[in-house]
């Protein structure tokens, strides 16, 4: 969990992924030597901020999101959400501009007619447009994991915990995903024009609700804004059943994720949303119980092996 | 209209059209012997569960889309919306689960702060994320045909009767549309890219409103929450008026077909939804004159050969 | 000033830029002899009515949109709009149908819901789908230009000074930029695919606000709903520094541009929206301050040389 808790301290709203990218590049090149088997490195201007691993013959390609949720300074003290960040009195926040390092508080002001606007607690002005994320604070007990940015740092350690014994498959780590799309498109085309493969799973961490609870399992989800096909979602579904690992059935209205994104493109895409379910969803204190961390590595491995 | 009954039994909601697509198929190959000229029929996993027929030399591509709004069992006897069906408390649905057929009936639940849930009425709990469909209920009067799904089994009804004489042209039986979109990019792209095709007609059923009746003929669409390409548009009109075929003119400023999935692509499509009007829009009760479906058919015939 | 106010008077609502379409291309063929580079033009109907201008080896393409937000008639008296104009009582309208030239006047009706419809004042009914726009009203003062259309003939005649001067670079002309996108995906698809070209800025107009002011220089866009790439940006505010051109930061939360629609293409493209700001945005007066309009050229002429 080390690894994680520095992936965490990475900053990297959408549109600003350069350092969490340069992060990830130098500990794959680190650490790649222990892998089973060694991975072409896709990466560059002509992919922005995304990366592309390539290992032997793939069938199957794994999507994690490497931004994450936050705020950008505006005019006078003002904040505007950088995807769908909680907005709580209090909650700490930091970043960088040309005069330096920043550590604030986000406040909450109440107008006369009664509409909310998010502002930032510092004796000076922030530079216009300065992305801000949550202050690390990471958290282990027993049982679970709390910190900011679970959603996606867990999802991309799932994929780098794939990696170590992978043999045939692609790793995606994608940008944009919380504020709206825009890099899953042109990743999507290029391993289907270059790798023929169109499946695709999404490492990313879902919601405890009525129906899937903390230390059940990975949650399998069936659909939320977006309906993954029947055919595929039933083979995984198989698959996971003979596996033996624990895993729970996701069935929601909403949300979005690089799955409902690939299914926009003009690309033939099967997708499914896998990932461990968290409490206190886009707040500093998203947490998610450690047997779920587990299971979600393990349905990974065995789907990217068998899909 | 056999064959129309017929298509109406075959469920097939957003993301699960595995059975209407081998339906399709068969009916096809049972069929086109007695077609003016034998089409190229292109499918298979590389399609997900769409098809494509390609006729001659085609310039134009009619597009039906084979999907059905429907409703999903979630948590508890909850049901969550596929696409945007009506929910009215008594509504028949059908569906298969592990445990076997379903017939249920649909349930409005008001909590204490006065919002909606949908539940379902059954004596046990239907297996997470199983699709349900509104009980077929074909109703023909000398005048209309009513029955769930007239949107848009017509079309498709309406795409194998142009097949029968179609000398040059490309049909494509799409998939996703009600809730969203995800086949058309591909679909597109694949006939673009190898047909050099970019001209679209979108067999669907539209609404009898203000403006446009039952009996006064099909009505062509000027626009809904997309807008056509005027140059297109006017060809058409042009078309249709030299037919002598009767037809209705559609200016709405809401809904969205196959042809506003197209338009967000990467590909220069033109592209017109014509089709007959019903009453009682995703609803169990769907209703359309049977000239109306007379003179679908008949424009479609004449616009696939001169457009 | 002159050729802006002759770029105003050619109506061109989305969907239906035939009109100024042609305007453009016989301007072009008219002064491009006295242009620095002679660009290749492509146009035609698979592009259909957007232009591309190719000079030298580009490797920033500049977008303008030229088409404009209106009004569309529908049954009865009742208009729908064509994009967010803005709707106020006695605004003058302008168009054309069968029966001939169209100059009416909106008006509101409020039913008994307190539900307010937009319809037009006229002795006849116009013919069903007629596309309508504010008429043309140009007035310009010592500091100040006003008229309906600024957003974005002058985005457009911008387009044009650059091209006087631009050696290598890419001029796209597109359309349905009010209306929801449309030409821009196989745009962008077609200037990557044959020049590599994967930088792109907007020349479009924004709004006066908070923190963007008239006369204060061009304004450089750090966001809107969309998010432009971090690194990109930076590039282009360490050029506009050094150019010693005045421009202004802005940074809001709501709006979208060809930069948002690129975004969301199969294309790995970096955009940014850079433009003089306006007030009454979308009605007859929208106003711009000549200064801003200045900088606007100069700042484009430099980022397309040094980006």
């Amino acid at each position: 969990m080390k690894l994680l808790e520095k992936l965490i301290e990475v900053r990297g709203t959408s549109g600003d992924e350069a350092e969490i990218k340069d992060f990830l590049l130098n500990h794959i090149h680190e650490v790649k030597q222990n892998w089973k088997v060694q991975p072409q490195i896709i990466a560059g201007e002509e992919f922005q901020d995304a990366i592309i691993l390539v290992f032997g013959k793939p069938k199957t390609a794994l999507f994690a999101h490497i931004d994450t949720i936050g705020y950008m300074s505006a005019y006078g003290k003002n904040l505007i959400k950088i995807g769908g960040p909680r907005a709580v009195e209090g909650y700490e926040l930091v970043g960088q501009d040309s005069k330096g390092e920043i550590e604030t508080e986000l406040m909450l002001i109440e107008d006369e007619n009664g509409s909310t606007s998010i502002q930032y607690v510092l004796d000076r002005e922030i530079d216009r447009g300065t992305p801000l994320s949550f202050k690390p604070n990471f958290r282990e007990t027993e049982e679970y994991i709390q910190s900011p940015y679970l959603d996606n740092r867990l999802g991309v350690w799932n994929a780098l915990q794939v990696a170590e014994t992978l043999e045939n498959g692609i790793i995606v780590f994608s940008t944009y995903e919380e504020h709206g799309g825009g890099s899953v498109g042109f990743l999507g085309r290029y391993i289907y024009d270059n790798y023929q493969v169109r499946q695709a799973l999404i490492s990313d961490i879902t919601w405890v609700t009525d129906g899937v609870h903390h230390g059940k399992g990975v949650a399998i989800s069936m659909r939320d804004s977006g309906i993954p096909r029947r055919k595929y979602l039933n083979r995984i579904l198989s698959i996971a059943s003979k596996s033996g690992i624990a895993h729970q059935l996701e069935v929601e209205s909403a949300g979005g994720s690089d799955g409902t994104m690939l299914q926009k493109t003009d690309l033939p895409f099967d997708w499914c949303f896998i990932g461990a379910p968290e409490d206190n969803v886009h707040s500093p204190d998203e947490k998610v119980h450690k047997f779920d961390i587990a299971c979600m590595v393990d349905l990974y491995k065995v789907l990217m092996q068998e899909l």
